[in-house]
């Protein structure tokens, strides 16, 4: 397959939504046969459904696919989450083996799993280190649904250094961009998007300070179940992180503050914006990613769908610096992919009711 | 088939749920491969719907059918909506020819849609009344999933006299139960509820004033549109009809003040209850008939799920009263099952999470 090989390359193809076909499908809603506006939210989903693919009635999404970005973290050794950093490497493989709550949730809206590997440390000498039985081999093994584009084995610390080189953060944009594209040609219509990895919440919290402008106390959170203490330590390491990057352009900060997964994420969204897909928000590292991505790609703003609302402060900063509401708040924290993955019938019963419903007129009916 | 003949056999049929398997299920949770409490509501979920099927982990619903219960109201005759009285049987007609948003939404999450013409007026007479072409026949043409179960067409003015008969209550309650047993029968896992009635809100409101002591400016809302002078007088309608039920028992007030569907939701609920498989409630006029049926039955309340949070007034009261919280809110306003229909997917999920998630002992991981 040919395509875009720069970044550059990928921000110049995410195109504007087309507005003509989002007022055709507002135009349909208004002599669909029921009151004004009582689909709720269906209705300007639907409107976007519209812009985003160029067509009305949108088309209603056959073939989602879940890309769990997966990486590791130098900030881990900054003491920033209770957990150990082998968890990502021992939860890349439970998504293989099925086992995962992403699997279980995509099972039900009948989405395709894909893990993109694209900075995870294997694993086992880290685990030995801590006194524990190896759970995993020392490489990932490989199974349907698993990429490998490992740009190194976790990021540096993103408190004392750049977390990427500038190479290695564009190197992991296109392996996104590159997973993206492949899932597309081979008919996926909609993209999701996951994450997988230990301190990520860090560098999301980062990423977003740095993005908005917002203190990092007011953007950090408890990530998985970090106790107060924890995240006060945790803000001091945010807020250092962005001191240190202070004022540069978004692949400089997503380099400087950034996982390997925000890069990798970065890279799916402008390809799915690119190839006139919906692109459908998990949480806060997803959120992150896309402060990035619609900062080099401004049109790829209208062409996000954000799925669930994320429990992390930063969460709800990024989404009112990005003008998007999320559809769902369930109060999920677990990332994987899990919010986004509930809000996939949410999308197609907007595009299914735009498309199928009767008009007023058809039924031969309107208000006295 | 055989089974409850009586609304008080329905009623002694709903057991209490299974605590002992609600246990179990909380106990798994606590042990599987996520931070604890990281998958927010679907983790409570899971716990009621181990209680609700008396088995850890819960089984996820294969075969989820949405009962539509349609009837028309004599009340519409004081002018509480912009809507015509046929509309009723055009939406009927609407959803026999998967014309209507359930039918669009139903084939998102592979439900089944059955409508229940418990009391629905077949239009063309009023249709003419009114000098407009009469698009349905005098009577429902038949067709797959429309169940002909009509106790009378339409119910009497709620605002001057009773809008049924205790017989006809109790006949449109068995129609409910009857059908949903059937469903259930046929392998039918899980229940959602639909309504179609022109001016079913403002029975509803009456319901949920009588039920809760709440006075009617608290419950009433707009409906499908009102202007706010139209709401005024329909809240005039509902302080008057409860005023003039008084005091009574929970079918007394189903019989003052409910509608054909009301009943026959009621029966559905119980039905399902029974048969320990979850309820899903849609929007107002499903929560106004869930008042009657926890009312009757206090055991059915924790075997119901409130699917979508509606949008009149009402709705809040009854769900609090019920102490349910519903899983999502986007607005809809429409009925017919919608709002609950796009719920389905968050109960499957939450099944399946919680069946085929792997402990943190099978990845040998756990927090440091």
């Amino acid at each position: 397959m040919t395509g875009p090989t720069t970044v550059d390359d990928l921000v110049a193809a995410v195109p504007t939504v087309d507005r003509e076909a989002a007022r055709r499908a507002r135009d349909r809603w208004a002599t669909l046969a029921m009151p004004p506006g009582a689909l709720g939210r269906l209705g300007d989903l639907g409107v976007q459904l519209a812009g985003i693919a160029g067509v009305c009635p949108p088309p209603v999404a056959a073939a989602p696919a879940v890309v769990v970005c997966a990486g590791d973290h130098g900030v881990h050794g900054q003491g920033v989450t209770a957990w150990p950093q082998q968890v990502t490497a021992a939860m890349v493989e439970a998504v293989q083996q099925q086992d995962a709550a992403v699997t279980a949730l995509a099972g039900v809206c009948g989405a395709r799993v894909h893990v993109l590997d694209v900075g995870v440390i294997p694993g086992g000498a880290e685990r030995r280190q801590h006194g524990q039985r190896p759970p995993v081999a020392d490489t990932l093994p490989d199974a349907p649904g698993l990429h490998r584009a490992r740009v190194r084995s976790g990021t540096r610390d993103l408190r004392v250094e750049d977390a990427m080189t500038p190479g290695e953060c564009r190197a992991a944009v296109l392996a996104g961009a590159d997973l993206a594209r492949r899932l597309l040609a081979d008919g996926v219509d909609l993209l999701v998007t996951g994450d997988l990895g230990i301190a990520n919440t860090t560098a999301s919290a980062a990423l977003i300070a740095a993005c908005t402008g917002r203190p990092a106390v007011d953007v950090t959170g408890r990530g998985a179940g970090l106790a107060p203490s924890g995240q006060a330590h945790k803000m001091a390491v945010v807020a250092d992180a962005v001191d240190r990057v202070g004022e540069r352009d978004a692949l400089g900060v997503l380099a400087g503050l950034g996982g390997l997964e925000h890069a990798a994420l970065v890279g799916v969204m402008l390809a799915g914006g690119a190839a006139r897909v919906p692109v459908l928000l998990d949480g806060v590292v997803a959120d992150a990613a896309a402060l990035v991505a619609c900062a080099l790609a401004p049109p790829l703003r209208e062409r996000l769908v954000a799925g669930h609302r994320s429990a992390e402060a930063g969460a709800d900063v990024a989404m009112a610096h990005l003008d998007l509401e999320p559809l769902l708040d369930l109060r999920l924290r677990l990332g994987e992919g899990t919010g986004a993955l509930l809000a996939v019938p949410v999308l197609q019963s907007a595009a299914a009711a735009c498309s199928r419903m009767a008009t007023l007129g058809d039924l031969g009916l309107g208000p006295e």
